[in-house]
């Protein structure tokens, strides 16, 4: 539960935790502490995915073509995991970003190109349906680098049993090159059938993502006015968990990192290097102006942020969205206990639970400590006054928030304190996104589910992190994550996808995730 | 200068600092924030060190020996840190105790006896001059592990030209062995030329000082009844800096280090590993936690302890000890701003300046961040609730604190502000350890001190600490640690002992540093 938490892709978080968690009681404790603003419900009904007719198009066509071609499907996984590409190494990248654009022409893409950024290069790929809608088509190229603890080569995409059926395991096999590579299959076996797809598609990968995507932004900057005029974002992750339950998360937190250094200066305290500690008695200590300034950020408790101004910006739930909390809060009930037992704890924030649970998680902003550190941290003692002292922290934004002004106010806060002497660094940030689960594409998507018996819970957002901004406000469109299809261990080792699952098991297997995928290239070429 | 002040034995830290630095102004600022109560100056009197007589007594027999066997005298500190002794890795300590007992046994030691405690072994021994005085000789036969930037090998016995004239270059050449085995020559050429020394002594030395002497009670426990009939406790060591300034320190503060650790637990957090950071909305944060519970001990600026009590048990310095830093005041006026530059600070707390400056650093208490850590403290970002987060405080003791009383006060704090989830582990402690000036020892001293031309700034006690409350407390002995002599470089490369000093420099050569202990020993013997 531990990967499934903290070492997975953002998504996957909420995968996770959604559906075994969470309890549909909604009898919050008040807290005693100042709190953030109370998430206010005006509404108690809930979202029913059910409701949304199942998708009704049969295409035996293409489906017999994938299924007659399953084996060479397997092996164009294979190929894909076969060929590193570790962004944090550039080892391979410039290997894969070529094989992406070879696929993507050889599919029938009449504009391939490799996109040069100040990092990693992106790649674009046209392909021109001379249909009425166009899909954008997000996909990252790079992996994380593999880790120690591997069973089988991370490099050699082997077929393996595993308790969940056979898998393949290899680094990228689900995160992402698996999934993304079953979608172009799915291209694949459209096109020797039907000569062409329902839709057109514009595809913009990265090679950054495992390093947070900085320079993204540059590839949409070529293509911004043609990506603009499309009619949504399709991400292909396999949102099935073990049990084979989907989470359809409709928005993502927005976030920003930044650093507080206290260290010596004309203000006092050491500048070049640690000193005796006996002289704390005349000398000021960057450790602990470090620990005041922090100190001043939140409550005793840590739960309230104590920075003025920090929740004005956040817009209530949309009666939408709290549908479909409400609907969450139904479908998921019970299952608190054994959430926090995944997590480690023996209770939540002021003992909260059910749908109050649910909307402090997914529509309250935090701050939190991801590291600290001063002076000696080994075994035993060293009586030093250390000369800097750092903490990072992050940030979890949620609408209206943005890094900015976020930061901003933090700033602001920490100068009207009397924190001067303390550096606030920002290390990255990106804004909230958002995409309402009445557009076309969500209902397309979710009607595909259902016809695949595997109707999901639908979550106004992930409580997790992911530049989408970048889609759904600078490209102004909505923007569905998900598919058919299990893996795990995306940031561990022995990543997997499961490729042929176990008898009775609900987990699609690959050539369901394939049909997945051309049921939502008709469904979303269909809908009104 | 950082090694001089965060390196080395505490002692050397006065001898560095105190003749290097401060002024006779006495114009503190007034605190803006609540401060530990000022310390009460009734007498602007000052000691003078110099109005103690000259040491007159002559020893020519005992200086011709020890100028005629100068060249043996060297081989023999030589011998001592040739044999490695480092009590962190347990390497040649039993070698170092049984060369000890070997040359205690030569020199005509009648008892001698290696020590075991539960650690490393101490050693025993007695002399039997018939004489009515008695003085007990601590000790330490342990070094410091070697670290890397020595231009001679740590174990060899280097001896080296230096700017400072020709040095023993070696682990153990200043901290402790080369002023120790100087030590035992003068009593060898006081024994060859005279055939007995004039005092009797009780040797008790150990093995664990650079461990921060855990077990040496134990060596104590043994001969206590006999090393309390003593008159008084001497530690040889070179107490002249690279200019030949004397320090003689009349006392220790002493200390209390103790770990802080926030954990998740029933009152919330993860328990077992970190989770990922946008749980922060819904679990506690131990980072969190830890930072609030810090920031109650002090004030904003970190410079007042707000633990109620703390400053309680703090008596104000007698008029004997205003003297002593009126006459210090004095002595070093106008080295501020070099002391400021050798420890790169800008400003002292409160610019805090002279007379007021010493008062503050000497005898007011400290509560001092040593280090803290929690989750991530790597390169770029990781972003993680971590399950853990400690903080390691060491706080500085004067008269009368005691460690068990401080660390009391601080349990009790932070139940009473509801920290009960905070665990605070002491790790070690002892109470200071004050001798007065006016005891025979110290007199002796002094008049040896100026008989040599070397008349000492006399300091009521180090900012530093060591466990002499051993001796001052638990023996009732008064203690004088000091001699002629020069070295640096204790818990750093190239450490060394000035054996031949440029033309011209006031620092102490072998020789002299050896006359200056047979002087003591019948100065002392000597004293009415």
């Amino acid at each position: 539960m531990r990967d499934m938490i903290s070492r997975l892709h953002p998504w996957r978080l909420a995968c996770a935790v959604l559906v075994t968690s969470l309890t549909a009681a909604s009898s919050g404790v008040l807290a005693q502490a100042p709190r953030p603003p109370a998430v206010r419900f005006t509404t108690d009904e809930a979202f029913d995915a059910g409701s949304i007719p199942a998708y009704k198009g049969q295409h035996e066509d293409v489906y017999r073509h994938i299924d007659a071609n399953l084996a060479d499907h397997v092996k164009q996984l294979q190929r894909w995991v076969r060929q590193p590409s570790v962004s944090a190494q550039n080892r391979g990248i410039k290997e894969m970003a070529e094989l992406v654009a070879a696929d993507l022409r050889q599919l029938g893409f009449t504009e391939v190109e490799i996109v040069t950024t100040t990092g990693h290069p992106g790649v674009f790929g046209y392909y021109d349906a001379g249909a009425p809608r166009t899909l954008v088509i997000y996909l990252m190229y790079d992996v994380q680098p593999e880790e120690t603890g591997w069973t089988v080569p991370a490099f050699d995409g082997a077929l393996v049993d595993h308790e969940l059926g056979r898998v393949l395991m290899a680094r990228g096999a689900t995160n992402q090159k698996g999934p993304e590579r079953a979608f172009l299959n799915a291209l694949d076996s459209i096109v020797k059938t039907r000569g062409k797809l329902p839709v057109n598609l514009l595809v913009v990968a990265e090679g950054e993502e495992e390093l947070g995507s900085p320079n993204y932004p540059q590839v949409i900057d070529r293509y911004e006015e043609r990506l603009k005029k499309a009619d949504g974002v399709f991400f292909p992750l396999s949102a099935q968990d073990r049990s084979g339950a989907v989470s359809l998360p409709l928005g993502v937190k927005g976030i920003v990192v930044f650093e507080l250094e206290a260290t010596g200066g004309t203000h006092g305290g050491p500048k070049n290097a640690e000193i005796h500690s006996s002289l704390k008695a005349i000398v000021d200590a960057p450790a602990w102006r470090l620990t005041q300034a922090l100190s001043t950020l939140t409550s005793p408790d840590g739960n309230s942020i104590l920075v003025p101004g920090y929740y004005d910006a956040i817009r209530q739930p949309t009666e939408a969205e709290q549908r479909l909390v409400n609907g969450m809060a139904r479908q998921v009930a019970g299952r608190e206990a054994s959430m926090r037992q995944g997590l480690g704890v023996d209770r939540f924030i002021d003992d909260v639970s059910g749908r109050d649970l649910l909307a402090r998680w997914l529509f309250t902003t935090t701050i939190n400590i991801n590291g600290m550190w001063s002076g000696y941290t080994g075994e035993g003692m060293k009586t030093i006054l250390p000369h800097v002292a750092r903490a990072r922290l992050d940030s979890r934004l949620v609408p209206n928030q943005t890094p900015d002004d976020q930061l901003a106010l933090v700033r602001k806060h920490l100068l009207e304190r009397g924190f001067a002497d303390i550096t606030v660094r920002r290390i990255s940030g990106y804004p909230p996104a958002q995409t309402d689960v009445n557009t076309p594409i969500v209902r397309a998507s979710i009607s595909v589910f259902n016809k695949h018996g595997a109707t999901p819970t639908v979550a106004p957002r992930l409580a997790g992190s992911a530049p989408y901004y970048i889609f759904t406000d600078r490209l102004g469109l909505p923007m569905v994550m998900g598919g058919l299809g299990h893996g795990s261990g995306a940031h561990a080792p022995n990543e997997y996808m499961v490729i042929e699952p176990r008898t009775g098991s609900r987990v699609a297997g690959l050539a369901a995730v394939e049909k997945f995928y051309v049921d939502f290239l008709y469904a979303f070429a269909e809908m009104k």
